[in-house]
């Protein structure tokens, strides 16, 4: 009793329910256009501690505290934390975590985190392995930046294609019952390569994984396009977006009408330095917890296709003149 | 239906089978103590490549790709790949699975990575979602010094308490069907931090971690330490293996006759640089996949718990004074 359909997709015919969520935002997505849809915002980027790195793991932890709170369960009731971040040995996950006292699962996508970790919950729960689970994530524009380009003390001008490291972390709480938004299938990506070697323009980087994992799903699932009321990609910007929107056109998916990427949508797009639009890990978990999740909620999104998209790359490997593995992973959540 | 035992131990009815093993290692564990149980050598530490990153990519990518071929399967056979490396963003597995055409989840437990993709991958089988799953990993003795220490090139004085990062990787190819060694249960752990803040003394970090999942798997299983022929843990040499005998019998179990440590048995003792032991996430992988493995193959081994050990620190943490965050999976493999 396999629950594979097609080639890589998965049907969860439990259909885990996404009991609660929280998103937690800086400063500047505070103030952008989905700022009503964000439960928590820090009134500054350090928000009273010592460093950049700590912010974000008490964003992260802030994330998950909450969300078990919000559902009026314990710690003891949660039967895995899946989480795992940006920083260099996601620091930022497992020093959140060490105060908290469930079973943790530390997994590493880039920026496609937050569906990796909602797959890996997803499973966990269908697959009888757990009561409740926690999908988390985060990233930091500070922390990222010095860790990945520049320290902002340095000043660097910002290419046109690249995009601004979203402040925030999401957590979503998992569990078998209730009315609330459910997963009915995970379609786990392949990592694609198209030899981009331009760390200023993840977007292309990450394009033919979105397109990738997409078009599979559609193929696993005999969907189209128009059975979503959203399909949301995780930070490809705008020229990440341009180029899915085209290349699934060559395979024959016209989502135009029904497609959107949440770097695209998270800032205003003439604000300054965002340039491409949003990205990391925190970027599709704050609008995949925030906007999307509640409007699920009020009814007005039915049928949503999260696909968080992740670049593989690390400076290591961008000094050594290596081009940058694209991965991104989809998960249908109706209600 | 849950397949929860106690708090934190789940039991996998369907027994999932660990087909085949691959170890791959170099130059130095291949002339030690346990040498005559490894697959493939490299004859020196860069084997032909233009980088350390790149030959430890290679020897991950060359570890799973054998796994297959043994198994006689393809490729499109394998429904996940579950791996994870120390490196920044994990390049050494991402860059190798870029080659490989298989849905890719990637995890990071630093050197815990063998036992968390191994219950992760049995879990997938368990749960209906895989008919094969690959969990694998590797470390490079040269890139993780280079990354976490210093470059070999200054010539830094090792610590008494320093292990060595084995040059080696790992890779299980788990199916549903078959007479091969099986795994009964998994027993995720949670991150501790007993306050260690030295990073040449990581056997001391990561102990806690290991007595507190080895404790908790007794607990909810009812098993004592004799039901095991042998409990594996990854890399806590010789000062975290004391450790762990020590505080495994405050909580009442006397584990001595039959705990060793992979990072313990991977080099010969008075090797010159070796001090307390091998470490990394190759060192419980190439020990698991290789000695164990083949011993149960051959039935001197009839039950053992396998438990790797991470430390979660990254060179910010450190530099910025945190103490390292501990963690261990245990899974049980019997045959």
């Amino acid at each position: 009793m396999i629950k594979k359909r097609g080639k890589q997709t998965v049907k969860l015919e439990s259909k885990p329910k996404i009991i609660t969520t929280t998103s937690i935002v800086g400063p500047k997505e505070a103030k952008g256009p989905l700022k009503d849809y964000f439960d928590i915002k820090l009134k500054d980027e350090l928000n009273g501690e010592d460093s950049y790195e700590k912010t974000e793991s008490y964003m992260i932890y802030t994330a998950i505290m909450e969300s078990i709170k919000k559902a009026n369960l314990q710690q003891e009731d949660i039967d895995y934390l899946v989480t795992g971040d940006l920083l260099n040995q996601l620091t930022a996950s497992s020093f959140a975590v060490r105060a908290i006292d469930i079973p943790y699962l530390g997994i590493y996508g880039a920026c496609s985190t937050m569906t990796e970790s909602l797959s890996l919950a997803s499973m966990l729960i269908d697959g009888g392995f757990a009561n409740y689970a926690i999908a988390a994530t985060s990233s930091h524009f500070v922390s990222a930046e010095r860790q990945f380009r520049f320290p902002l003390e340095y000043g660097a001008q910002r290419a046109v294609t690249s995009q601004w490291t979203v402040t925030g972390a999401g957590s979503m709480l998992l569990g078998k019952e209730g009315n609330y938004p459910y997963v009915t299938h995970v379609t786990i990506g392949k990592v694609k390569d198209y030899g981009i070697t331009d760390s200023n323009n993840m977007g292309a980087a990450m394009a033919p994984a979105a397109v990738d994992t997409i078009k599979q799903h559609f193929q696993d699932t005999g969907r189209t396009p128009n059975y979503y009321d959203l399909i949301a990609t995780g930070d490809l910007g705008k020229v990440g977006m341009d180029i899915t929107n085209e290349l699934l056109k060559e395979y024959g998916y016209d989502v135009k009408k029904n497609y959107t990427d949440c770097g695209y949508e998270i800032f205003y797009r003439d604000e300054e330095g965002v340039n491409a639009g949003g990205s990391g890990c925190g970027c599709s978990a704050v609008v995949d917890c925030g906007y999307i999740y509640k409007n699920m909620l009020s009814g007005k999104l039915k049928k949503v296709l999260l696909v968080s998209t992740g670049a593989l790359l690390s400076t290591t490997s961008s000094l050594q003149g290596e081009s940058i593995p694209g991965i991104a992973h989809a998960v249908a959540v109706e209600y």
